[in-house]
């Protein structure tokens, strides 16, 4: 039976040691003490641990079941999820005016690690209403907010995001779902949608589906779509689930993973639609859900790095085999514990180094959000835009290999179902494919976020990189293990964007056949500035005499560790950059 | 449902125009003329595509079911078993006196594949017979191989490897079954083993359990381990199966992969056994069994990569989704094949490249068996034994890793079970657990084969390598694509080994801290060896003018894509190998 304990020291020390953000100018940001997200922290981690846990290895084994369009949740998911509404989690960063607590999304996402961590498939599906919020919000009218955005909120209404075709997955261009306008001033839509997670449960009275639809005489590809707000039951008059719209959910995928959310076939039978926002703008609004969704799925993947890594130490610490080098740490024992040998702690380490890193950048990244929005500064916008396929792409390969590499901490265990460690890497599988996959977001960040402006944004991302490093330069302490490497990263970044600028002038093929290699060296260098940020919060925390010291001393260990053994790789991924389209391409297609 | 074509051309050409075996001075060789392996390949080949193949996703969505000790394997596998046997296909490699066909290692390798790719889980219960008849046939008594060996290679019984209990796992000094001498000269066998693959089923009328027992009285730790053969019946005077022994499977792992087979706790509570070999020399009839197995398991890795990557390009020259750059490969339909898109043939090339890599090192590898075994030629024993973990450990990360890729290339459709892609990951990812981890096989490249008879076999595969750059140097077409790119991996290689030796000396966690690395980086240059020789070959045949020209210009594009792409990657590892231990080992264990 896998065990969770809630990260919160470590969260901790990240607000506050490294992000002081409670000296912060973002608006909302100074009532943070570390006793309020302490507060905060505890209770969603007791729920997370007490709650959600719990269910997820039960949950993984009953699975949904779909029986003529109702689906039933796994045992325990009604009352889980009855726990996260009263507890007010869902609108935990909504806006006071529709219910939620206004906290800042930084916030949000912290929570958002301990609820994945302990059941990924459980928390999908609260977390897909946040997106449709965020939608509405943005894009709807003030009837549709005042209508849909409260009871969502409060989690009596759920939402859902419905893209995909069968003909149509990474190319919305294609997408056949006709909006026939009404007199009213609705539309009629029709169609079928696959992979809508949450399409359909037992656990909200109703269930909004926001559909990307095309309305006849629109223009063709993506240019003709709209979005529309769907309900499961159209609401009455007084904004109660009133008659059951005309869409029904098909059947249920058999996955790999997340067997606990239910991921729907959506058929759509003349359905009264509302439109949001302005027709054929679908795309935009589409956009405004992606975008938080992706940043989402970021998070899913090292959450669950997290978590099984969390369990792979546990088992290496009490796992008997063989003898350390030297004296044995366990002479009254059979034998020592796993932890001692070399190769078990590189294991450890790289998963260690790996989720400690990823859980700074998703906050760091998560206060540019807060930045850009409730500051309106569009260059820390600019900057999460960049930064969105990173930590999408990265943090979800890296996530996942992460939980590989736990699983094989314990040896033949690791394959048992009762360890809990595989469920963790079938759960991880996914989030390196859904809400675009990871080859899409190379593609993103190559084809049309570096460029941006005049590639603006990476500008400011070298010059921040190189600030820091200025800024430290007197700090010999620094230098060797973070600072030297950390420059010798960002100079391959620099030396890849300029390799696309060079070379992709002559071919376009040159830069996106190096997008999957950028997006990792970037990442990387991501990780190494995180780590070095961190390296120098926990010096001064040891120069200050704080307490535990051990805390620090291990943060500085693991993160020489990152800088040391997983950052030379961005020198592997120039290489394989600059080795261009040619080898690549070469291979005549009929010739595979 | 998945696709399966067997890849007899591939087969056939590393056979022929690569290690060119009809001309070899090995005993059996000069018979194996193309039509010969031929006629093997497509007779096995039809076996695996049209009998094993439709059984794998019936097999894993079933699994196995143990009532009360009995096991029932999926439907259909008794049929399939039974036309495996009548074809003489188990005791392909066996000697002729047991009823075997006598045919090279090599032979069985190509074969074994086929059978792999078809159904892993299925190809297991004959695969373990293997290991336990070359035991027996290695250190048993006449009258054990009389008794055991012509019914495991008739598969009328089938065999397998007792090894694991719940206590102990790599650490087999800690094995405590006991095994007590009784009068008649048998012993009687007491303990729980566990992960029994194939302990228990229906497809054979007796199973041969070799069992590594501690017999009271002798040496602790791995020097007083002794192997028996539990039968599960007793042979009569007839050699017929007789009396029930006193063992029985105790129930079934739940797993994450390979449902097919059976994975059993076995008990044995005063069991009849009888002893092979010699007392307390158990663990040398084991690695007999065991270095075979590994050399078994590195296949598996690859042929589970082997076969989803022929799924995911099926797929990826079927879905149409988005425009090529420049003009459109399918102007007369939606949109084109995702093949022609840069990131996804990033993606099949890192496929398709480490596939026939895999393929030829394997047959590489053992065509050096049947050197060794039917010439008794130490240095091809001594070279395959240096192999050995880096064939187990590099090729079934990276076919695991194959299989990751192969599932991408689907988007959302590879994570349904539907697809197929999501079982050839679960199925692959216990090669890299079972028979030593892939941690277990870097320590003994690392700690024990490197260093063997003064580091005989390193400095010989490194004489090989120039030997080889040496004889193709004047070759021009050869130069910049492979030779320069293998020397500069050999050279890497090199410096790793000379940093163990150097730094090794002061501290032995140096070097095992950097062995995982040296199993890659060793793995890569074997690859990148293979690829440079499938160049000479296809470059040689290209100029010859043989056909499908198409073949060959495919082999050395593929080549190159590898040499450019993938070979790089020994530099990093050379650099994380050059950190040393301080940053694996810097972390204090009471502070992870």
């Amino acid at each position: 039976m896998p065990i969770y304990t809630p990260p919160t020291e470590d969260m901790q020390y990240l607000l506050h040691d490294v992000l002081k953000i409670s000296a912060s100018d973002i608006p909302g940001y100074a009532e943070l003490d570390p006793d309020f997200t302490g507060a905060i922290l505890g209770e969603a981690g007791k729920l997370a641990a007490e709650v959600l846990a719990p269910l997820n290895a039960t949950g993984d084994a009953e699975g949904c079941h779909w029986d003529n369009g109702v689906v039933r949740t796994p045992k325990g998911f009604k009352d889980a999820y009855d726990q996260i509404c009263a507890g007010g989690w869902i609108g935990l960063d909504m806006p006071g005016e529709v219910g939620g607590q206004n906290m800042p999304y930084l916030i949000n996402s912290a929570v958002g690690e301990l609820f994945v961590s302990a059941n990924m498939a459980f928390n999908m599906y609260q977390g897909l209403s946040h997106g449709a919020m965020s939608a509405i919000l943005a894009h709807g009218s003030d009837q549709q907010k005042a209508t849909y955005v409260p009871k969502m909120v409060a989690g009596t209404w759920s939402g859902t995001m419905n893209l995909t075709e069968p003909q149509c997955g990474t190319d919305l261009g294609l997408i056949r779902t006709r909006a026939e306008p009404q007199v009213d001033g609705s539309y009629a839509i029709t169609g079928t949608k696959i992979w809508i997670s949450a399409g359909e449960h037992d656990l909200t009275e109703n269930i909004v589906h926001l559909v990307l639809a095309r309305i006849p005489g629109g223009p063709e590809g993506i240019k003709g779509i709209s979005l529309f707000i769907v309900p499961k039951f159209l609401p009455d008059e007084d904004g109660n689930p009133g008659r059951r719209n005309a869409l029904m959910c098909g059947g249920l995928e058999h996955k790999m993973g997340i067997h606990a959310n239910a991921t729907c076939v959506m058929n759509y039978d003349g359905a009264t639609g509302f439109l949001v926002g302005e027709e054929h703008k679908g795309m935009r609004a589409m956009f405004t859900m992606m975008n938080e969704a992706r940043l989402g799925v970021g998070l899913q993947g090292y959450a669950q790095g997290a978590v099984a890594y969390q369990n792979a130490l546990a088992f290496a610490q009490e796992r008997l085999q063989g003898r350390a080098l030297g004296d044995p740490s366990n002479p009254e024992g059979p034998a020592d514990p796993i932890l001692v040998h070399p190769d078990v702690r590189r294991n450890l380490m790289d998963q260690k180094s790996f989720v400690e890193g990823a859980r700074a950048l998703t906050f760091w990244g998560a206060q540019m959000i807060d930045r850009a929005h409730r500051m309106q500064d569009p260059d820390a916008e600019a900057m999460i835009s960049l930064l969105t396929p990173v930590i999408k792409g990265f943090l979800t390969d890296k996530g996942f290999e992460t939980t590989v590499l736990a699983q094989q901490t314990y040896g033949g265990t690791g394959f048992t179902r009762a360890a809990g460690a595989e469920q963790f890497v079938r759960d991880a599988r996914i989030t390196m494919i859904y809400e675009g996959t990871n080859g899409v977001q190379s593609l993103d960040l190559v084809g049309r976020k570096i460029g941006q402006n005049g590639g603006k944004a990476l500008m400011a991302f070298f010059d921040m990189v190189k600030s820091f490093a200025k800024a430290h330069e007197a700090d010999e302490a620094l230098k060797e293990g973070f600072l030297d490497p950390l420059k010798a990263a960002s100079k391959d970044l620099q030396a890849a964007a300029m390799y696309f600028m060079a070379e992709g002038m002559k071919s376009p093929a040159n830069a996106l056949a190096g997008s999957y290699d950028f997006m990792h060296l970037f990442g990387h260098v991501c990780l190494g500035l995180m780590w070095s940020k961190m390296a120098v919060a926990s010096q001064a925390a040891l120069a200050a005499g704080d307490d535990p010291r051990a805390f620090h001393e291990a943060k500085l260990a693991t993160g020489r560790y990152y800088m040391a053994r997983q950052l030379p790789a961005t020198a592997l991924h120039l290489a394989r950059i600059r080795s261009g389209a040619e080898p690549v391409m070469a291979l005549d297609a009929a010739n595979f």
